[in-house]
């Protein structure tokens, strides 16, 4: 499909690179008996690389994972149904029980990394996690499918998706994973420690590259630095915000060097992966009618780029005007000027797509009617141009609709 | 009513103090006929003070406000149904041909202040302006409630109010009147400059006081950091919110100094006048069905303080389970986990009203009963303890609900 780039696309997740298993069952944590356990194993140890929420209330399977990454690991152990955050030190341990459970039934005897997600505040149905990790460990197979579907909280599809490239003849390939529907405001990192942006969001990827692990960790940071760190549904940041990537070097290549073709083509490929996975969970937003992609240019600094972006999509009010297909570019306008980063009103530009709906401050009136069909498509990009320097930014979002709210009404 | 605090309330609003008359008239600027255009007229000249926006685009009246104001005014006049917001220097113009008309019509011959609420965007219907300035003229009287809903947009109901304190045994009185229902999140600085926190809401006071220009000025802004300052609805901040306060010196006392007995007694009153207004646009927020007072203390800093009330206060998850009358607790501490603020996860407590629902960063499960029937209310109080430090904050915020969002759909 994008052979073009030095990769392609395979169908599949986690399972279609070299010596991976996965299993998903329904252990009795969601009342309504949907999936919501998951297996992920690899055959041999991996290398494993993290990014994290940098949400300072982090639940018990991220402090968990933040002190196993990078370690060998033979596997993920993930839950939904309950989020196992704000759980104090029983949550703590049962986190570690859950992996200790995940090594046992499997017969991997070595580390596993740990995910939940759900509602905050209760404690895991222990007994039921245990009997379900054992379940899923007897249901252990290629098909990788039934894994994306016991990570659904609220969403409404199984995201997943694979990619591979050839290195010495040989192929190498990375396979995906991903949920994600509403929390959706990612800004992790690789400690869950440095200030970043504002999911529950949980990534988990695959591969059976030769890769070193501190170059897996540095591949996967940018990443996710281009993809699921762009996105944002509700501003709302989780407090179990997960990427996972496994390597377990079964490929056969030669280990490639950092600034190596081998290196950029695995980059490329794994960025192509992990943008498409973020889009999947935008497309997928609690309730949306829209996916709008904001666009900042001629910024001053990159802070101030960040900024306007991220104020527009904030903009509780520009997201209501997106559900009505309504091209209140006003709004747009007053978002950038309260974002706190330095504007010239008289130098401002909006565009819908290729049209100029404001320039140099003013309306472009005879533009409106174009502009009206194009916000009634199911997906556009505004630009904003501030003319003021040559920084710039990016932010997938969607709308605000009535159906969001009344999904998050909760109970 | 608030006798002993020194001030009691009165019924109305500008045209309660001395020498201040008002009018309020459909000049046909909304396409539904509803009185759009009002004048606040004082017969002696006032001393002004005023505190704008500081979204960084302005709309033309705030920008020609910041260069009339600490001048001798004789009065106000304002629109509603066009924002003249992003309008360049035509829209400039227009503000300035607003007030000229407006004193040649009252034949006050004197500065008058601008303000325009509505729509951005679109220049003012010039013609329709005039003809309604000159109409709002000749309709002066003391009757204030017309004004009032001439300055209505999405407002349910006009407010206004009035307060008196008595010195050297005379009657001083102070009177305002308040537009605001959505795109509100002020943050106001009397240059418009200063960086402050994220409506339009615009609110004219009035009073006989003696008092010099420069206290006027310090009065006001500390009152309205303690009331428009602290409140939220949707977390825009508009290009137009302006607070204008006039002083015609009527009353007849002795002008009070700084720190003065007298001075104390003005600023109460003043602050009771200014925090009531705000909470009635709390009250009439588009769609709301809650009223939410959020609390901090505990905090680290005075900014850690309100990093947390701000991040709750626009936390859309948040919003969405105060609508749905669910004790979502998880959703509050999450918000405060991502606000920025130094946050220890084992100290961080969640009242709501009295009841503490979570201790050290556990659930009281035994409390959870009480606090769903606290929920049900129509407003009440979350108060986070960070136990960190002594510094605190407070937020008067809404409920994010399905009718909001259908209201600023648009078009």
């Amino acid at each position: 499909m994008n052979d073009s780039l030095g990769f392609r696309e395979l169908v599949g997740g986690v399972c279609v690179p070299q010596g991976f298993l996965a299993a998903g069952v329904a252990a009795g944590i969601k009342k309504s008996g949907a999936k919501d356990l998951a297996l992920i194993v690899s055959e041999a140890p991996c290398h494993s690389a993290g990014v994290f929420t940098t949400n300072r209330v982090k639940a018990a399977p991220v402090l968990f994972c933040l002190q196993k990454i990078r370690r060998p690991v033979y596997g993920i152990v993930v839950n939904s149904g309950n989020a196992n955050a704000c759980t104090g030190k029983e949550g703590f341990r049962n986190a570690q029980i859950m992996a200790e459970t995940a090594s046992r039934a499997t017969r991997a005897n070595g580390n596993f990394l740990v995910c939940s997600t759900g509602r905050i505040g209760a404690q895991l149905p222990m007994k039921k996690m245990i009997h379900g990790i054992h379940q899923a460990a007897a249901a252990l197979s290629v098909h990788d499918r039934m894994a994306a579907e016991a990570m659904m909280t609220t969403d409404t599809f199984a995201k997943q998706m694979a990619v591979e490239i050839r290195l010495q003849g040989k192929p190498v390939r990375i396979g995906g994973i991903a949920k994600g529907a509403g929390m959706i405001h990612p800004g992790m990192s690789s400690t869950g420690k440095s200030r970043a942006l504002h999911a529950t969001m949980l990534c988990f990827l695959t591969t059976d590259a030769v890769i070193r692990p501190f170059l897996l960790q540095e591949c996967l940071h940018l990443a996710v630095a281009k993809s699921f760190n762009r996105i944002d549904v509700d501003g709302d940041m989780s407090t179990n915000d997960t990427v996972l990537l496994l390597a377990n070097q079964k490929a056969g290549h030669k280990s490639f060097q950092r600034g190596s073709p081998a290196h950029r083509l695995f980059q490329n490929a794994l960025e192509h992966l992990t943008l498409s996975l973020a889009l999947m969970i935008v497309k997928d937003g609690e309730g949306i009618s829209k996916i709008v992609t904001i666009q900042v240019t001629g910024a001053a600094s990159a802070k101030d780029a960040e900024r306007v972006v991220q104020a527009i999509g904030h903009s509780t009010l520009a997201k209501c005007s997106w559900c009505g297909e309504d091209p209140n570019w006003g709004r747009i306008f007053c978002a950038a000027g309260y974002s706190g980063a330095k504007l010239n009103p008289a130098c401002f530009s909006i565009k819908y797509n290729d049209i100029f709906l404001v320039k140099n401050g003013l309306e472009i009136k005879k533009n409106l009617q174009k502009v009206r069909k194009i916000v009634k498509k199911p997906s556009f990009t505004i630009c904003c141009d501030l003319q003021l320097g040559k920084h710039s930014s990016i932010l997938y979002t969607t709308d605000l609709t009535e159906k969001y709210v009344e999904l998050n009404k909760g109970e």
